[in-house]
């Protein structure tokens, strides 16, 4: 019987210094610093990126805007995928569909990226945002299912 | 540390009668009749369709048409929220987004959905098809994220 | 002032034979046939493709399936993409988003795509569907936008 | 025949004071505020918001982050649904999907929501965003097309 909970697959990264060039690459996503965020995993496959709440990322009701959790959930997508591209490789996303459960209340906010199908051309990545509270309490608040695509580095 | 694979969760039926129900109203749907589609698992939150391959199903390279896969994966995330209504209940399709991973080749079919989170109005649902071959060995080939609401049956 | 309205563009086909290679692989998906749909237009970067309404691919209420839509819509995104491929392409689907707006009755539904962006791997298209009821009214019941992936024919 | 492009469709403001609330909703988004987003345009059923190029919003090479443009399309097509509805009510995004088709590189970025469906819980919205050149000439680098939902205003 398949389990869609079954899926996390194991991948083996082609470049072996893929920790290295994913943070270098989030280093340079000005956007990143800009709003707090910061790069806590990267592994084959796998990414995560973690971002304290800040009144100045809020919209109309005090909780995070959804671009904003977008913009994490992208680029742990982004870097999740990288991760497994070839080296001397850039990243772009195609396209991303974002669902928000909750509203983004917390402390923190952690996008966890995985990738479901790693590709030449096109990689398919999902990430899930989570609100984290004062007790660490996790509470997932978004789902994002998106393509990113490999490409020589200019 | 939140991670992504953690998120399969349990959920209780408000609705004594879901499978009962669901059954019903997937008996209702012709078109899951018309290309051949069984409903193979329903639990509360989850539902499993499965489909055997058939020609008439298929695009100009003989795999099963996205739209039939699509159709599939609608059909089992729409029960995987029924499953969670309340007794009386109608469910309706608000959107869904699909990615193809693999060419849909196979001897069976089987979409797998489960729900990420319940709503009283909304409900997201998440869902991977797999193809199935000679040797009962299942890959990946689409998975769908969507939103399915709940109403008042007519 | 940009006006989202602006956006349909002409696009010149790079292959002479785009019409006739569109129809022959039109006519080579089974399930067009099999559901009983109709090519009714293609011009560069466009296409329309024509369904019947008929019980057989209706959902618990009798109105059209969301997947026999998407069936539709997918394959009129398809060929408005490959319409504009260079000759000696194949098109295939990368992913789609599908928004169901109201119920699909009609005696009639038309999908009708137009591209947003060319590319030389990737094409952005959206579709609209149309019920059309005894009247000729026709009315907006689903919407997609997804991206279409062109390659050499194997 | 049903052309894609007619379907501009023109609606009327239930709630007299919509561009007031509108505008005192965006003023609340604080996350607009920072970024540097204007609200430049709303009717009924249509936003506009307008974002000069910044630094610290781009991604590794130098271009608008896919989650920035994501930021003000979605508050574009939220503004749009809430121009649409009853008096004191609150907009909320349920989920959009983003077509990134061009590098976001530009003075100036211009996200134009259009409502698609109208509908007492779920409206259905589309957002174009263009880069603004040097010399005013825009060009799509992105599309979204989402579900905003209305509720009364706690």
């Amino acid at each position: 019987m398949a389990k869609s909970t079954d899926r996390t697959m194991k991948f083996e990264a082609l470049n072996t210094e893929f920790e290295a060039d994913v943070r270098s690459s989030f280093g340079k996503q000005q956007v990143m610093g800009w709003i707090g965020a910061q790069l806590t995993k990267v592994e084959p496959g796998v990414c995560e990126i973690t971002l304290p709440y800040k009144a100045e990322l809020t919209q109309q009701n005090g909780f995070l805007h959804a671009g904003i959790i977008t913009t994490v959930a992208d680029s742990a997508c982004g870097y999740a995928a990288y991760s497994l591209m070839a080296a001397g490789s850039d990243v772009l996303s195609v396209e991303f569909k974002v669902n928000l459960m909750r509203p983004a209340k917390g402390l923190t906010f952690m996008a966890v990226a995985e990738v479901l199908k790693p590709g030449k051309t096109l990689t398919v990545v999902r990430a899930d945002v989570f609100a984290v509270d004062e007790q660490a309490k996790q509470t997932m608040v978004a789902t994002m299912l998106g393509t990113m695509m490999g490409m020589k580095k200019a």
